[in-house]
């Protein structure tokens, strides 16, 4: 039977050993050539993998876990317990979800990271159903025969409207070929009740070795396995890639001394990259995200980071989203302590009306401060809109 | 119709106003007689009231939201949607969940905090059902005329075994009385599969005037409306209420200036009860965390905070629960910085092996340090047991 398999979150992610923070072998995904040429040996990538500090449970343990989960060892179609099923001809999946008290934030709507773990969820539940869920971290026969897992090196997500707590949502998820070897995963939040599409999501994926921690080809028996699940569609209309700026410590905003905590640590060991969102989106001055909403937000993975590494989280607004420079003005302050400082300057001067001439566009970047050099963990880039109601304070 | 309605969080919880910050007012649940005759007049503790910096909506957003959130304005028996059905006679909730792959923490168990979040969706959407949910902070016609709305004042919840990612479990929940004036709240969380009762939980809830933030008796209208929906059922069988120990800084440990983040606002604008018991935990170092899990949690609450207090999380651990006194006496070095410190003095120490003879009790504060003075918002205890595997680690 045909079939994919892959890491449902879309690491890099933070792991536990912090020995690894100078590993010549980090997974830089930037410098990898797809075809397996490169030198670079990616290290503690993956969730197969038993890193350092990782947890190995018994062979009972596995089996009763196994047994508690349901996981199904063939294709089924129908998932009633999750609501989802397969759709497209038999590839597809489409789950309904209804969005919880605890996902949405103080607008009453799906918070970035609900969403992102939404997309996550589905992803999962859509290998679950095909049968090939081993244990969580399922690959093919063809793959584990090869030693490949999947790893992500990009994520797209586009957001027309967010759904509101209680809204019943479907999301269809599905994949598809990138390139010769390499895997897109797409998906679409729609309303139940009218059909109209909430967001977009697409994502590529690549092959690892999961010893050698290099970038694989796809191998011709996987390549067979999985196939037949791709379909042409697309979520997002395929242009361009825009290239992501690298910023610097000059970037207008910077929150130094991240460091991931033990409840931001997922299954895997570790640090989600729902967790990476966070610490982006906090630079943002809260006045901007109280009055403005994500529309968009791309990722691109470039390493690791380990749970011990202290993060740097840098932004800078794009100058040709500003339409109007009362903001910048006022922002050209050099805000080296972050989103807290700026809010407070923003506070006091009552900026609050120039918002409408806020930039919409936000360049990102996550950085491990190494001793020696500092590391690309993800670079992001956030495009926003204004909220279609400005809500009035009562202060 | 009778009827329930509250807040379906557990506040009290942290405002967006800074101003209330040394407010004499301030609720004090411990001080306040709940007979209505206290004159502590607790501001700001409820969702219903539009707080400074709380966001007002239009009607017609109000109407729209009201559509797409499909809010029954009557009792319905089944929510298809949610999986949730009416039982027990009519008066209790049960909902069917599936863990999800972002509930489960590095041991594929659900987290605390998504028990706890789990907790809160489905007491409200047992309220949802009851088609008494106006706008998400729903209250019966007789609590509206008198301007009345419930508060927390304590949760307990007890863990026997935690799901696992993927598992199916029902909870059940249903509301008793609680004295003359207050209101119980009970859980059942359960396997699906074997009908093993996972956890349980019960609250206590008390009426406040919404205007005059005064504790309230409960009118006799509002009594002949909610009390058809009481059950005499108990999650947790009732003993003498445990005195939970005030502590000072000179608690063994300490993480202070923890500061709520925009990310921690859920849709009333408060930091969620469920941040209070992630900033209890953090003081409990890492290696011990890793071979324990909770098995109970007591939360009192005492007083609301504002989003821009700064607070301090104070943990002790209970001298009786101490079953050896090879670890304590590694601990008894102060450590004010908390638990970064203390693991690693453990971890220096090679201590993991004495864990066997760690304390399995734990008493916590958390304090909003104010200016001139400490305000206490949450006291907790937290119950510990050995994991039943401890995993080999390999390092």
């Amino acid at each position: 039977m045909a079939a994919f398999c892959y890491r449902i979150t879309f690491p890099i992610r933070c792991t536990s050993n912090s020995s690894s923070k100078n590993d010549p072998n980090k997974l830089n995904l930037h410098k990898i050539n797809i075809n397996g040429t490169s030198s670079a040996r990616p290290h503690m990538i993956d969730s197969l993998s038993q890193t350092a500090g990782v947890a190995t449970t018994s062979v009972a343990s596995v089996a009763e876990n196994i047994t508690r989960q349901n996981i199904p060892t063939k294709k089924q179609y129908i998932d009633a317990h999750r609501q989802g099923l397969i759709v497209e001809g038999g590839v597809a999946y489409r789950q309904k979800i209804v969005i919880r008290s605890y996902e949405v934030g103080p607008d009453k709507t799906a918070t970035l990271e609900s969403i992102l773990s939404l997309l996550q969820e589905t992803a999962l539940n859509h290998v679950w159903l095909s049968g090939l869920l081993s244990n969580g971290f399922g690959a093919t026969h063809g793959m584990v025969r090869n030693n490949l897992i999947w790893v992500v090196s990009k994520l797209q997500l586009q957001v027309d409207q967010y759904p509101i707590w209680g809204e019943v949502v479907e999301i269809d998820t599905w994949v598809g070929a990138s390139g010769k070897n390499g895997m897109r995963r797409d998906w679409l939040i729609r309303s139940q009740a009218t059909g109209h599409v909430f967001a977009r999501a697409t994502s590529i994926w690549v092959m690892m070795n999961e010893k050698t921690r290099r970038l694989s080809k796809m191998p011709e028996e996987v390549r067979a396995e999985i196939s037949p699940w791709f379909i042409e569609k697309q979520a997002i209309k395929e242009e361009v890639p825009e290239k992501i700026q690298k910023l610097d410590d000059k970037a207008r905003y910077v929150i130094t001394n991240l460091k991931p905590k033990r409840s931001d640590l997922d299954m895997n060991q570790h640090v989600n990259n729902v967790k990476y969102v966070r610490w982006m989106l906090e630079t943002i001055p809260d006045q901007f995200l109280e009055s403005h909403q994500l529309s968009g937000i791309i990722l691109e993975y470039r390493r690791e980071c380990g749970s011990s590494d202290i993060v740097q989280s840098l932004c800078e607004p794009d100058e040709d989203g500003i339409i109007n420079s009362g903001l910048k003005q006022a922002n050209e302050i050099p805000l080296l302590n972050g989103f807290s400082l700026a809010s407070e300057i923003m506070e006091g001067n009552g900026l609050l009306g120039s918002l409408d001439k806020a930039p919409l566009r936000y360049t990102h970047l996550l950085l491990n401060k190494g001793d020696s050099q500092n590391e690309e963990i993800v670079r992001g880039k956030t495009m926003w809109k204004k909220k279609q109601r400005i809500k009035p304070f009562s202060t």
